[in-house]
């Protein structure tokens, strides 16, 4: 029977994320436990004491060399003019390299450095000094000696010398257990069906891989349904069985948020909520002496909680030091805002544009698990701060070296799916060259090279005046830049419509009259562009089109949204409809190209991007998506030379 | 039968190692498999193709927050003076986090934002904007989009993205396949009884250390005894069993190197000897279309040509970039001597002293696997320098992240036990704090101090006019300089004999009269100044004294060297005759001290390691090895404050 008061207001704290930290890492009780395992099966594990050498190495005299053992003091006379005769077994003996050196012999001479005369004798011209061409007994290895101290993480090479010093086991930190318990209702584990509601639990995979790459040992469990009860049985198992135990989610305030009750009632709660954006509703505590963290459920937030909490816990659990991130000085392309109070974490993209590295924020949606796989780093905001000005020099925390940061290829424009294509080309072509690409449409896209944020886009841009596509854009808003424009492809757009065209689309009045829903596109959009030309066209008002005002930012996004409405209507490429099993209407050709700074074309990475588009297999891959027709010999015009 | 002609001349080449690289690796076939696994297996693996979403996320359009669903267009009228009420079902309908919008709505309120009325009415004063609060279709991830591209190593939150992407399984390089082979009749396996002349193998085990780091899978073989016979079916299996062939040793031009002949009658050999120092008998080959590399015997060459040659290879095998390690300038504190035509690889340790980072050679021997555990990095040195000058500011490619040398207590000064001691606990104390420790005897270690490369020395130093211990040395070498002086220890000197003590040394007449063979320490060392003076004392000559030109560098390795001769003797330690099972014939007690700069004294580690000496348990551990006591209340006495 539960004794929880689910009834009683909570409310989160603002706890600063340090003093959150300090007092749960002192507060909670750590018992690393030490185990004994075969050296050759230690890599990466931590000594959990000091390892000292049970022989040496060598635990003999041995050859360094091969050549003759000889006593030094015995070939003092040699001399060029005065060559010296030495014969087998009373004045030398053959030795190999690691041969030991007889008990009688001092020294080792060469093979080069001899001439020999007969099988018994051989001639030097050049004295030994004593103890030359041997390794003493313990030159690498001394018995007693201190290989390594506690606290050290095994690399190989510690291994061979491990090995060497006669340790075939050692004492290394026993890998903290971490349970990991996914709750809630909506929960259902990767590949299970899915009814609109359902979630699919992913958090606990990239949970159980940070837990590895942090040293640790994770237990990932079954999902546990939003029952306080069950819960409780599912933290007092976590309890019994691992060092530290992870729930996720329900650690917010909310009226089905029972993590924090539970924690409370089982054992103690440190903190419940700190001071940052996102993953303000973390819990902190202990249950029967395990530590205790109660995180998010949105993705990002609770992987942000677990490097601020459950990081520096296993690191400290294990008695090593918690690897920094490299930073580096980047300037802001775009204006980030923050709110005052809480600290904010900004993922951010990082580009190496014009010889310098400009940093532009990603969606701060606490929910976009892409956020994490695009960001190139992250940008904290204290909370003493308002934001910060497009321009202004930061320091960004890196997730990639500045290495592959400084060879990315930054595509900013138009989406399409055939950049996805250029980008593995190129990628296969040069691992070091990676296609960074963020789509805001054509027009932003155009500014993005103005500014020196990128380093190629790919813009649709139809001028209704001339009704040419592209070159009236690149004039009027690079004027005077030295750009390089790239004919592409010429693409289909057509209306996306669900399976069947319930509706009968065929012309943009047929929207209006048939009570379509349609599915715009952002501003500064080359698709959205069209769309306004075709209403002017027909004499049409964004006022008659329902669902005018929302916007997408790229052709699948509009696909997926017709696909949730009988009703509904979108203008994109062939390939997004035929992704999504939609219909597809044709509307126009349109002439879809890239433009790149001059500097980029002429640089290493920008002819490799050329040599790409122009290669055989680009164009069949571009071809079998259907709805494209590549340019055949690609001729760049050169603007402002 | 061998159709094998050793006895043909090989001479080795000098290919510049570069040169060898590149046609190593643009020679040697690689076909990379491609395999599917499961995402929840996949951390750390390579994709092997582009990855696309199979499904959105969400699926459906989904409620960010708790409150309630509404008709955005419904909610215009609502303000502060006119609050608006709206009736459940009809205008709204509750929703929590992660629920499905119903069709008829596009918008949600948060229930902060909501007083209610009655069980069917609630109250806002603020209007809704359309879809605000909702997630929509695809926002994290859109059906069709490219996840993740090809070559790409999968980290935690990547494996969330691909659940979330609905793909529970996908396309990743199989890791390569390397066959480790260690051939060598004096090889033994680690544990097996060892004879003089015999070898542990344990090159393997770091071999396959390697091949784990950089991505592969090591297949390790048995030890094959030296006969090409053997050696040919070794490596036959291996070219069938993997995709890579390492072969250990046999790689040098001598008689019994059968390696070479081996790969040149199975297959080609491209180059056979590199010109650097250590690692230039180095094989770099194809056998039946899988390459091989046939490696040195000595570990540190062996280690750094896996590195030069293996490592690029499997990078290039999994279609990423190969790791840069991270560079450092630093101030050489002493010369580095170097041969024209053969680049360098000298291990270095680093350490920051006064606010810069010096760096100081190790030994260079290339059968010092101690070396490696010791290095902080390792200096290249072009082949067409001779050497570097001390103070010369030179870039070091680093084995430990910069911030760790940062944090280090560098040691530098005369052997002693018990600065194993001091490093474990200064090590639990706080694991940022290494003692990084190099004996190199007590006035070098005064030397080090002086020229600002050591924070702490130790030094046992008998000023025979006065005979007093350190103080008379500090105030002749460190004059003028700001350093604290701490009374440490008193320890025992003795003779340290075989056991029984067969020649019955009692005192330094007797090593002269019974034939003794002396172990001597390094010139500087306080043992040698204590020996030094207990010959002048009994009016001795050095010239008596047999084996007294040879010098040893630490207790250990005079004991050592005790224990390989029945006639010998040597002056050190209590411990060190105690590990080594020999026997000790006290002489005299000594003063061994600390000394250190006043900036380190002051500084945070100088202050953490005067709380570990003074610690109950350091004068606990100290007393138990024997030979020591401690000074009971350490009195720091401050020179030129």
């Amino acid at each position: 029977m539960s004794q929880i008061q689910t009834n009683r207001k909570v409310y989160l704290q603002d706890k600063p994320r340090h003093v959150a930290r300090e007092e749960f890492i002192n507060n909670v009780t750590l018992t690393p436990e030490i185990e004994n395992i075969r050296t050759n099966k230690a890599l990466g594990r931590v000594t959990a004491l000091p390892i000292f050498a049970n022989i040496s190495t060598p635990h003999y005299h041995a050859s360094a060399m091969d050549g003759i053992a000889v006593r030094a003091e015995n070939t003092y006379e040699a001399h060029e003019q005065r060559p010296l005769h030495l014969k087998k077994d009373s004045d030398f003996k053959y030795v190999d390299t690691g041969n030991p050196i007889p008990n009688e012999f001092n020294a080792v001479i060469i093979v080069e450095e001899l001439q020999e005369i007969d099988a018994e004798t051989v001639e030097i011209i050049v004295p030994a000094t004593p103890w030359q061409n041997i390794r003493p007994v313990g030159e690498d290895v001394v018995c007693g000696e201190m290989i390594l101290p506690q606290g050290h993480t095994l690399r190989p090479a510690d291994l061979g010398a491990l090995l060497a010093g006669g340790v075939q086991e050692l004492p290394v930190v026993k890998k903290p257990k971490v349970a990991i318990l996914p709750t809630g209702n909506e929960l259902r584990q990767p590949g299970a069906p899915l009814e609109p509601g359902n979630i699919i639990e992913f958090n606990g995979t990239v949970f159980a891989g940070f837990v590895e790459e942090w040293g640790g040992d994770p237990l990932l469990s079954d999902i546990t349904v939003d029952d306080p009860d069950h819960i409780r049985t599912a933290i007092e198992k976590g309890a019994e069985e691992a060092d530290v135990i992870i729930i996720n989610a329900g650690s917010s305030a909310g009226s089905k948020d029972y993590t924090y009750h539970v924690i409370n009632e089982l054992g103690e709660v440190y903190t419940h909520g700190i001071a940052t954006r996102p993953g303000k509703p973390v819990i902190l505590g202990e249950v029967k002496g395990k530590p205790i963290i109660g995180v998010p459920g949105y993705p990002v937030s609770a992987y942000l909680a677990l490097e601020w909490f459950l990081r520096p816990l296993l690191y400290h659990y294990q008695g090593i030091q918690e690897p920094e991130r490299e930073t580096l000085k980047v300037r802001l392309g775009r204006r980030v805002v923050s709110n005052m109070g809480a600290e904010d974490f900004v993922r951010m993209n990082v580009g190496y544009v014009n010889g310098e590295f400009i940093a532009n924020p990603l969606t701060r949606a606490a929910g976009v698990t892409m956020s994490m796989v695009r960001a190139d780093g992250v940008l904290v905001v204290p909370p003493d701060s308002l934001g910060l000005e497009q321009g202004e020099e930061v320091e960004v925390e890196l997730y990639k070296p500045v290495d592959a940061l400084k060879k990315a290829v930054l595509f900013t424009g138009s989406h399409d799916l055939t950049i996805d294509i250029v980008s593995s080309l190129l990628r296969r072509r040069d691992v070091n060259r990676q296609v960074i690409s963020s789509h805001v449409g054509s027009l932003a896209g155009l500014m993005a090279i103005r500014k020196g944020e990128a380093h190629v886009t790919g813009v649709h841009l139809l001028d209704p005046e001339t009704e040419t596509y592209n070159v009236p854009y690149i004039e009027k808003y690079l004027a005077g830049q030295q750009v390089v424009h790239i004919p592409f492809l010429k693409r289909e757009q057509g209306w996306i419509v669900p399976k069947g065209n319930p509706l009968s689309i065929n012309k943009i009045d047929d929207i209006v009259e048939k009570g379509g829903a349609y599915v715009n596109r952002q501003r500064g959009a080359g698709t959205r562009i069209l769309f306004d030309s075709l209403l002017k066209q027909h004499s049409l008002t964004s006022e008659q089109i329902q669902g005018y005002e929302r916007e997408m930012f790229s052709h699948l996004s509009v696909a997926a949204e017709v696909k949730e409405k009988e009703n509904s209507v979108g203008l994109g490429v062939y390939s997004a409809a035929q992704t999504m099993g939609l219909d597809f209407i044709p509307v126009a050709d349109e002439n879809y190209d890239l433009v790149m700074t001059n500097s980029f074309y002429e640089s290493d990475a920008g002819q490799q991007l050329m040599e790409v588009i122009r290669s055989t297999e680009f164009k069949q891959q571009v071809e079998r998506l259907g709805g494209y027709k590549v340019v055949e010999a690609i001729k760049p015009n050169f603007f402002n030379e």
